[in-house]
């Protein structure tokens, strides 16, 4: 790249995991990739040696930037000139809050998978850190980057739906059923699928999660955790919901599907049709919004890259996530409820987690969630 | 008609309820006509007098025999040579119980719409009635007639599911946020919409229903009893489940929906689509099983009246249960579980409907489900 | 049935045609059957007067009313006082002229299934016998029934898509790639289906075909018709279209579909979803409007026998083109242009398949219709 | 970006047209940012300097490498060491084949938008270039890249769906209607999206257009060019074909879409779900095919990115034909049939266009095609 004057450069991007045979780190790549507004410079792809650098080598990472573990890199970047400006954590759930908390007091942004945490003191044991160091903490939720989801958010706080009475959330898989279970198997579902629900319902119907009763199962022989729930759950404002999750549903191929409905209608949207959102207003026919179309809400912060008649997918979603964080960290502007996933959503889902396997635990009793 | 040598014969109908402006009794004498095997010719169609007068004139009825109640239906019929062969109870839900009783004490078969009962003793009081007549209740749940849906039952049957897991039923309506609620508002919605669906769960996993936990609301100002409710289901065999009931869902059509998933692979229906299967074999495509079509169980029981390419309703569905009930008329056969809904259904709806009840008063606790 | 006083009764209805194999007599009966607006009591069912008995038994119709042929008939019920008020002609395609002028000049009205005839000036001997006699022919298009389609049909009039520019109709089957013919195989594909969709074009837009040019296939071997083909079309108006029909598409399963475009939007339906019909006014979100739902058009001609959330299919559709029949035998009222098929329909189908045949001699020139 | 060792480095792109407004322009950059094998390095992005200058910044090309003009471009990177490997080349329609013959004969390669050139002589002449030079012309038909247009390909290489009788693709717009045309509107519908359907026919099916005959329309007052067209086809192998291609159908978005028919079944795929092809064998169920699913042909070419779940789109899809061509760069392999759309492509889509063009001269008679 030539010498560039001017405002316009993109942002240092280094990576703590994401090498073979993970697919999550590959997306958050394709994701940062995909606007040219991130530079892969660094990174810690796998705890074993060999792969971590076939991975730096194969993207383009140069070899003095290739660290052995987040901790070295951590230092190592401490010291450079063009070090990194955001570390994308896509390690093992373990390592989410000690590496978000060490990037923060190095005085980088972090975006970290989910769950940041899956109890609700280490999550805010986070916040408390991003909050000492100015820095954003952005989540790997890649459904807060999708058109229609944005639309539906905005739709729901502009009264569309009249009051919210009911959000029906499902996320359910075959992995486990397949005998192929993915990298995160050892995860409980509630850690693993639950908490993208929980974050939805938060995202899209703005309501808090108050009480969670739960009803899970382990369909899997030998499975050390719970691989299918049912969480009934009270909303703030009076709304009531389920959401159900599974990695034991045989045919079930993990189209995320949220419903929401009100006094005055309802939407629908599923992953499977991401540029789609349906909408049944009270009594009337269903209309088919979608990204692109007119229609649709001015501010609701759309990022539309094709004209309608083209789909965007979960990649364009992840890096709209991204372009958010970019402009975030451009900016550093103090917002109540941003668009993209942050560090309160990450201490919601942390106390869904939690609430929920205690939940479990007490043969699926209600549970009040602890207020952050 | 002309005189007819041989067996064939039209049974003869009466018909309790079903005067205007209640549409069930229409559907019930649509699907009576449908097969040509009933002839309606007698009924109490209103409390009204005027209004049954009408009904009985634009339904072809004799005058002679529009009653004015069923218990002056009961006594006239009595004496009759040609009297009625088979009732269809259609009137309140008050009225289900001591109808049926009446009539199959004077030997009638009876059509009872649901709920039988509402409560588990009264559903084995009918049911110990009409083992003292040696006579048949059919009920008015007429998704046991749905071709995919008896597709969907044998596949089961079958093992085609594998261990079944899961089961997710829903129904919701908006009928009360519209504020035009019909005429069985004043039911609960477990008892209106809930029953149905704890049908189709008997019916279609073959799965009894053991224990629930249900959260219900009131959404719509000044109702008198719950409009909204999610029951979580333990399941005979180790499944488990969920319904979701409700008739203040703005946006919602009533469009009952049903899967079955295990651990080899799901099925999916929707009322939406009556002739359509989705089966979706374990990490396989999908696919789109259709009535009429190729690759169904010979021995399920489907009733086809069309070629593949047209559809075949809620009034053929109804049809198909009134034909197996003609039959059933004709040979008096002894079936540990016939395809369609039977007294032993109406039991296990009661029994449904009292647990679910009893789990409401108790915020949610899980109830034992009565044996039968 | 007890004696009726007042201007209540059932239409007696005789059918030419119809005994088993044929499938189209059963769709008859059904349709006949469904609102009780009619009784079968005669019949030349079969061509083997065997069959014919055994057929006029089952269906509970009199001995001395199974005729061994429809001359027969005619001539035997001419001299009954309790004669047949309207006959179906379901038989097999070259008896449809000469049964439908014999019975019209025996006063009778008929139910002719398609195609009226495959020449124009056939066609136009049926509207002067009809004229003649002052009896209505209808036809088997069932599609006339449909509420969507009556509900399309009056946006249409009514301007919704403003000017009307492109139609689209398809009817593809894969019957004879199966290896299964139906009855009507020897037909060739612009008579058995395409004669379907241009009904559709003229029902639902309301527009003439003025010219066409089809390129026809045969590709099944052995086959004496053509089994494919594609028709442009010039409208009367300025708009063009296409139809496609094929007996010799594997993997096609004969479910019509139509399309209308214009200047201010486009509507779609298809008998496969026959309760449904999407709307997308120009630049807007699609609707989807629903029999039973809001938003339709109060003087459509919409007849509903259940309410949303339940699906009206063929029967239904077929019925309501029999209770319009009924009521235009009791009205006698003539109008312009009625919502039943009607002999005016006949005329203009004859028209098109002539025209067509001629197109395909030519290699696919264009070939104006001939003026009714 | 550090130094790097080894094979691994992104391609230099350059980029002629595809400033603002230019949406086309945009869609290139992120397809072939996306995997990271490109970087932008050059360009002349607008007519307009001032434009061009800024398109450059933003898209943070350096000021010396952004040029007035392709001549300009073509003169200046021939001189650095550093210069450009690839081309895109997505200006107006009317520089496509001189662009592409210069930058050819610079000895780089090119990717140039459709259509490659509107006469049959004029593509020819661009295909001895790439001959002489040694070079490849990659053309934008993202559709190549779509993972289940490739699976559809190679399941009809393999004789999935028997003999192949018959192809329909549509592909029609309400761009006109809405007033709104997009910077193409002056190019007739033919080129500008015929050409992209008949792609589709030749790429998927593998099947010549041996002949055509277009029935075109204006709808649009004032309109310089067909804007609504129906070609029928003759295809290689015997099979038939139709499409649609229209700019001035209300409430149509765009969403174009593939159906192919054979002896032993049928494909169907369409942009709008890009991730999903339909696949009905003879008289079978419907199998739902996914991208990431099981089921696919493993040597069909397919790139997925995304685990089957998540929807990959259009960018995905032209990100797949830019990695194709980053390969056959590297590799220099002659291959017969690439999965990308190359130069004969080019050469099919002009004769294309040519016939269609003398077919609406001569009001529809089938014209044959140049044979290249």
């Amino acid at each position: 790249m030539g010498e560039l004057t001017g405002a316009v450069r993109r942002l240092r991007l280094g990576m703590v995991g994401g090498g073979r045979p993970s697919g999550i780190g590959e997306i958050h790549r394709l994701a940062a990739r995909l606007d040219g507004r991130y530079e892969l410079v660094a990174g810690c792809f796998s705890r074993d040696p060999v792969r971590g650098r076939e991975a730096a080598r194969r993207l383009m990472v140069s070899p003095e930037r290739c660290y052995p573990d987040w901790r070295a890199m951590a230092e190592g970047e401490a010291v450079r000139a063009d070090r990194v400006d955001v570390v994308a954590v896509v390690s093992g759930n373990d390592t989410h809050v000690p590496a978000t908390v060490e990037f923060l007091a190095r005085s980088c942004d972090v975006m970290c998978e989910k769950p940041l945490a899956v109890d609700h003191a280490a999550a805010l044991s986070v916040r408390a850190a991003a909050r000492r160091a100015g820095r954003i903490v952005a989540l790997g939720h890649y459904f807060a980057g999708f058109a229609m989801l944005r639309q539906a958010r905005a739709m729901i706080a502009e009264g569309a739906l009249g009051e919210v009475r009911m959000v029906q959330a499902e996320h359910a898989s075959e992995g486990l059923a397949l005998g192929t279970p993915d990298g995160r198997a050892p995860v409980g579902v509630i850690a693993d699928l639950g908490v993208h629900a929980a974050f939805l319902v938060r995202f899209v119907a703005g309501a808090s999660i108050d009480r969670v009763a739960v009803d899970a199962a382990r369909f899997t022989p030998g499975r050390p955790a719970e691989d299918d729930a049912r969480v009934l759950l009270r909303l703030g404002g009076g709304a009531r919901g389920a959401i159900w999750v599974s990695h034991a549903a045989g045919g079930h191929r993990r189209w995320i599907r949220l419903r929401v409905a009100g006094s005055r209608g309802a939407l629908e949207w599923s992953v499977g049709e991401p540029d789609l959102l349906r909408h049944t207003p009270l009594g009337e026919p269903t209309r088919l919004l979608q990204r692109g179309g007119r229609g649709l809400i001015a501010d609701a912060g759309i990022v539309s890259r094709l004209p309608s008649g083209h789909v965007e997918g979960t990649i364009e979603a992840l890096a709209t996530v991204y372009g958010d964080l970019a402009d975030a960290v451009a900016t550093r502007a103090r917002v109540a409820r941003p668009l993209y996933p942050d560090v309160e959503d990450g201490v919601a889902g942390a106390a869904f987690i939690e609430s929920s396997m205690r939940s479990i635990e007490r043969d699926g009793a209600w549970v009040d969630l602890p207020r952050a």
